[in-house]
């Protein structure tokens, strides 16, 4: 990653962990906490600051300055977006869903805090995703649009859709059509919301931008799951902080499993492409050169 | 039950079952529904087309009339709060939560479709809720408004921390306190949310409404909280379509362990009277007086 970039995300990611961790603190300091109550506030605050590199909000950022935002805006709805992405993450690992005991190089959430209590922490974490954004300083009507499109986005037709084609979808060969509309579910579908999410926090009304942001996020939300699923298999546990090569080991269809390990990496570089090509043919300056670094970026990551 | 409320609660109930069958009917008729995600919206429609009285869209209904609002925008936002109530009997219902097999008289969600698209089915009714209220024909005002109330009343001060109270209560003796704290929380929140939805659905802005529909919330939900656990000494499993006796068989302290059950009816009578005080010392006519019979049902249902 280039130092520009690196520096970038790096400052960004604190300002969204110190923002996580004060939503953390208002639950625990609340008159109508309880001490009974403190497991599940723990186990949220647990995997919401478990860190990560925070692209999601970073998205948010970057797209609110494209449109000349007020980024505290962008700040508020990005950990509303890390806190459904952090719910996600921690329903995912379950024992019925991924059974993955290792997540960032921690123990996964049901592991620490036992599987109730992490799928309150996950509940916890959606709902209250809408009480930050209800509580933001952005307009009723900006509210109302955030709400909606992190709704729709991580739903039963987006991101949970695509949870549930994964699911019914182990242990068969399924086409690299459906394994597209999977992974654009799956995880295309929260970067969309990211990059939305930045447009609304901007107020801007211009219809461009949001068509920018769907295409962006498109084409990089693709070669972000192409390149997750070279590095489960060139990648190692240090580097990723999760188990690897277990999408093999439980024969899963991945795009290195259909286009073989060349074919994927030329799929990645052609949805970079395409994402690049997104950004710079709307938006010039600062913000457009970083999140063309990092496009490029996810073409050299090694975690 | 007296003739008149049980005819308006049938026929809300309609109305309400309609409605969530329609909201049902859009995902699987969406352009971007694919047979692959048929399992969860299928599990989403089979918990939330599985009856019940929907007592809570009564509830917001009855709150709209009383401010006199539009009664098309009262049946969006139980509709919204039943999706709510039942991602919340879903995943109350896993094995590793409550482990039940048996709700309104029918194996539970995750006996039908398995664990995975429970927890997923549960999760997706949850966020769809907020699509739900974003989609309605509300003033944006007053779809921040409900969004912030739904929210924080399923959140983690809110249903969420008395299901955590609930869990690290278990096989312990609690205090009466603490079981109220517990009860307020665990279904006391959802039934407030149901009273403040319908004064926000009428657009109202008199304090008193909002005040009023807190008081009879609080009352109303003990008393029904009670009569619960009356019930689950003194019902049959036909009458409940649940297993009954669980509370004992679990040792959970509950408000006839505590009070005795000449002692718990009591308690019920009087939070009872606190209700129909409350709401009968704001509002009069048809929709209080409907309330008001609600309350002394609570006394004599057998389910």
């Amino acid at each position: 990653m280039n130092e520009k970039l690196l520096t970038a995300i790096s400052k960004y990611a604190e300002k969204v962990n110190t923002a996580l961790s004060d939503i953390c603190d208002r639950y625990e300091s609340s008159p109508i906490f309880t001490k009974e109550m403190r497991a599940v506030t723990e186990s949220v605050r647990y995997s919401l600051t478990a860190g990560g590199k925070r692209i999601r909000p970073f998205l948010v950022w970057c797209f609110c300055k494209l449109c000349n935002g007020d980024e505290n805006k962008a700040l508020v709805l990005g950990c509303a977006l890390e806190m459904v992405h952090t719910y996600s993450l921690i329903h995912d690992d379950l024992p019925c869903m991924d059974d993955d005991d290792m997540r960032r190089g921690k123990p996964t959430n049901h592991k620490v805090f036992g599987e109730a209590t992490a799928v309150l922490a996950g509940d916890g974490l959606l709902t209250e995703a809408f009480c930050v954004i209800t509580g933001s300083d952005l307009s009723d009507k900006a509210k109302v649009d955030a709400v909606k499109v992190l709704a729709e986005k991580a739903g039963l037709l987006g991101m949970i859709g695509g949870q549930e084609i994964d699911l019914s979808s182990e242990g068969k060969d399924i086409s690299l059509d459906t394994l597209r509309i999977l992974q654009r579910k799956k995880t295309g579908m929260l970067i969309e919301a990211g990059c939305l999410l930045g447009c609304i926090a901007s107020e801007t009304t211009d219809k461009k931008a949001f068509d920018c942001a769907s295409e962006f996020a498109h084409a990089f939300g693709l070669a972000f799951q192409i390149t997750d699923d070279i590095l489960d298999v060139t990648g190692t546990q240090e580097e990723l902080g999760k188990n690897i090569g277990s999408d093999e080991k439980e024969h899963k269809c991945t795009f290195v499993t259909h286009l073989g390990l060349d074919g994927a990496k030329k799929e990645a570089e052609k949805q970079v492409n395409i994402a690049k090509d997104a950004i710079s043919s709307v938006f010039s300056g600062e913000y457009t050169e970083l999140l063309c670094d990092l496009c490029d970026h996810l073409l050299e990551r090694r975690n």
